[in-house]
């Protein structure tokens, strides 16, 4: 299933991408896309419900985050070899974790702010894990029955935040408007092998990165066994997993951001995202 | 005012710490100690309300988080001089930011897990800024109009998690129970100065640290001013303000914690907390 949100920010409710094409409410089958929704039991009962006696919402307009009520957002860092070596780092023994903070997510296709000094605003596209179950030491083989679905994630990154003001790369991912997420959560049984997706991302038509998660140095179900050994996983948290090269940082010389520009980005079976960046005097 | 939330996890209530020692219901004056209840104009009306009349909570028991609904739990690296020379580290040019992860807050009293295959679990007191009106590019004179008060915090660490395993300290800072908040959620009127606290953490009974705010190298208006240039900070959101000397890492040899201690820390005017740590096989 593709679950959706839609309607204006602070006040989304719940959809389904039906595939017929049209969105259809989920409004008297779940309060949102968030927490107990997300379980195995919850996702079940929706998959066996009949889909086609869903209410049409005919204009659903302004597509929000697709999931809601995160309550952490995790990042992997240098989680494709090609991108470690175009930033210049060795690929790491163990996995990178870094956080954004949740006030960064906003809709698919919202715009994304230039940051108020920023001169170094970058793109990544990247594979976002839904977790749905309580996850606390989880093995790899059990680990993708504790995931909800996945999702496109945009890890906006404000280079000189995260490497050049002090230690601790959070500074330069948790800008506002910095994490847009959806345009659907994509329920895992639809992407049997998340480790098989082309992922890629174009600025003003330029496609700037091009990759596989097949790539990826640790893949989803070792990400979920590996960050539940240093913190429980809760419904309706996200695990972004890395990014593929090409993102503007890796380019000789590197390019960034300027307002008035379009991302457009998508993963194979997950959907595509387009936001417009604006100047933050102009947000 | 100091206000708190008592009862079983999860089902925690409002209440307020009156003047004459008896905890009092706050239940029909706000919802939760969370969001919109932490403004400026919510915390004024409950000082302007009767808390003479609020009815005597009896036997409040535990004590959970003095605050919910934690959007983001950032953190401020190395911000005591004489803590950074003991870590072996400079004193930042600027704030040094990490983010702990929201899963890890506990009540001031519970118990704290010595994480699965754990050797180097460390202690911190922290003076806890509570976020109370969404700030963004606030100036360092204002920067206090939008802290509804503060706590104290023990930002438990694992320094194995955090030092030796590539990268980001975030893996050493988020493991469940490593964040009691509490008792009190002390309004920003009784604390006239957070400049001048003194604040302390035992292990079983030998003080490790004893140091004061005064040494802060950046201080909490500074620090509300600066990260509010980074992301909008919003009701609810916690900022934990760096440690004094005397962790267990900077001891020589270094000291770590073991199951079944009890660190017992405090800070003027913010009560104190007392934990007992637990085997993770026995939690």
């Amino acid at each position: 299933m593709k679950l959706l949100r839609y309607g204006p920010p602070g006040g989304e409710l719940p959809g389904l991408l039906h595939t017929d094409g049209t969105v259809r409410s989920l409004a008297k089958m779940v309060d949102d896309l968030a927490g107990s929704a997300l379980s195995n039991s919850s996702l079940e009962s929706l998959r066996q419900s009949n889909l086609d006696d869903l209410p049409v919402v005919e204009a659903p307009g302004r597509l929000g985050p697709c999931v809601t009520g995160v309550g952490k957002f995790l990042c992997v860092g240098l989680n494709y070899s090609d991108h470690a070596a175009e930033s210049g780092m060795d690929v790491p023994a163990e996995p990178v974790l870094f956080m954004k903070a949740t006030s960064a997510i906003v809709g698919p296709n919202d715009d994304v702010v230039i940051p108020k000094d920023s001169t170094k605003t970058d793109w990544e596209v990247e594979l976002g894990i839904v977790i749905g179950e309580p996850a606390s030491h989880v093995s790899e083989q059990d680990a993708l029955n504790y995931v909800a679905g996945y999702c496109v994630v945009n890890d906006l990154s404000e280079r000189e935040f995260q490497l050049e003001r002090c230690g601790q790369w959070v500074k330069g991912k948790s800008c506002d408007t910095f994490a847009p997420l959806g345009p659907y959560l994509v329920t895992r049984d639809e992407i049997p092998n998340p480790q098989d997706l082309a992922l890629w991302l174009e600025v003003d038509g330029h496609r700037y990165q091009d990759g596989s998660t097949q790539t990826m140095v640790f893949g989803v179900a070792e990400l979920v066994s590996y960050i539940s050994r240093f913190m429980t996983l809760h419904p309706g948290d996200i695990i972004s997993t890395g990014t593929p090269p090409g993102v503007g940082l890796g380019q000789k010389p590197p390019v960034y951001l300027r307002p008035g520009q379009t991302m457009t980005l998508g993963i194979d079976g997950l959907g595509q995202q387009s936001q417009t960046t604006v100047a933050w005097e102009n947000a």
